[in-house]
């Protein structure tokens, strides 16, 4: 970009397009917008930036992003703590919640294993799950991460480790995605949804 | 929502929401962007929004944004101060400077005069430019506004007080852009392109 840009501005977009999914014209549209919103509103957002990274950490328990010791989750007495299901990281657990269908606990191991890229179990958190089942409570565990080879080793792994210990480890079921057309599925999928068939009788 | 998500991230959250073109799930991603990035780094964009804010004002002479008294372009010997150009916003002030061929001066209006939204002339920065005129070098005003209604009104306004200063006033050409194609030109815009055709010979 040629001359007209005055430093600060300059960097703020660079901020901006540094975030996933924001190209250089929304960057620059980000920074202007926050320069003509209130002066108030911009530094609220400043705040709620260093605020969040102050206030939020790891629950001790199931390791979700919460801003208590226990998260609220954990600490609720409305959910059951028979069953936890193991995800990737918070989103997961946010997409979980918004199906307000699952009554059970998590545990986050943020990230997969990946020897690719030099990750191995010890870098993710399954020491802390693994300590979680010291609470007698807990009968099954639900393994969710994604479908992909990382997904998949990581579901494996795990479940190696918690089967001798006589839980019952299930995984989540993959198929056919509701609303979806048979036409259009790839036929990893396709093979999955056959494969998994459930009988109807 | 439901639970699951502490208050803090939620704000943050809420913040990247009311960001222009940012819906609910880019938001989510990158509030928990913001949370994985190292703590320098969130630091650092939290400030980079309270520092722009601080330095960034407008330019004194043409009402741009700058960190300086006087901006960078106004104050450089390499531009041409007979000829401004008249636009709405500073983000129109790079695109021109992207295409890197004018080298006359700006004048940003911040705002278009727009009668329906209450906006007046004594709104925008006409008298800003007024003042400018004292400067005698000047002999080409470019209405550089968007060619909607509140763009064309505004460039009516300004040229009908420039032209009995003795003032060359132009408006950009609006026409089928190039790269374009006739058969989806608006008829608008084939009106405007047909009305102002230019002598091939």
């Amino acid at each position: 970009m040629a001359g007209g840009v005055p430093l600060p501005l300059k960097k703020l977009m660079e901020h901006f397009a540094s975030l996933p999914g924001i190209g250089r014209k929304s960057a620059q549209r980000l920074a202007f917008h926050l320069l003509d919103i209130p002066e108030e509103e911009a530094r609220s957002f400043a705040e709620s930036i260093l605020e969040a990274r102050k206030a939020i950490h790891c629950c001790k328990v199931c390791q979700n992003f919460t801003d208590r010791e226990v998260c609220e989750i954990c600490g609720s007495d409305q959910r059951d703590p028979s069953v936890i299901c193991v995800v990737e990281n918070p989103k997961d657990v946010l997409a979980f919640e918004r199906m307000q269908e699952y009554q059970g606990l998590y545990h986050v191991l943020h990230g997969l294993i990946s020897p690719l890229d030099g990750v191995g179990p010890d870098q993710i958190r399954i020491k802390e799950l693994l300590t979680r089942l010291q609470d007698t409570r807990v009968t099954e565990i639900i393994m969710a991460t994604n479908p992909t080879i990382e997904g998949e080793a990581t579901a494996m792994y795990i479940s190696k480790l918690l089967l001798p210990l006589g839980l019952k480890v299930t995984r989540l079921a993959f198929g056919i995605p509701i609303g979806g057309e048979l036409e259009y599925a790839d036929s990893v999928t396709l093979g999955k949804a056959l494969e998994n068939r459930v009988d109807m009788g």
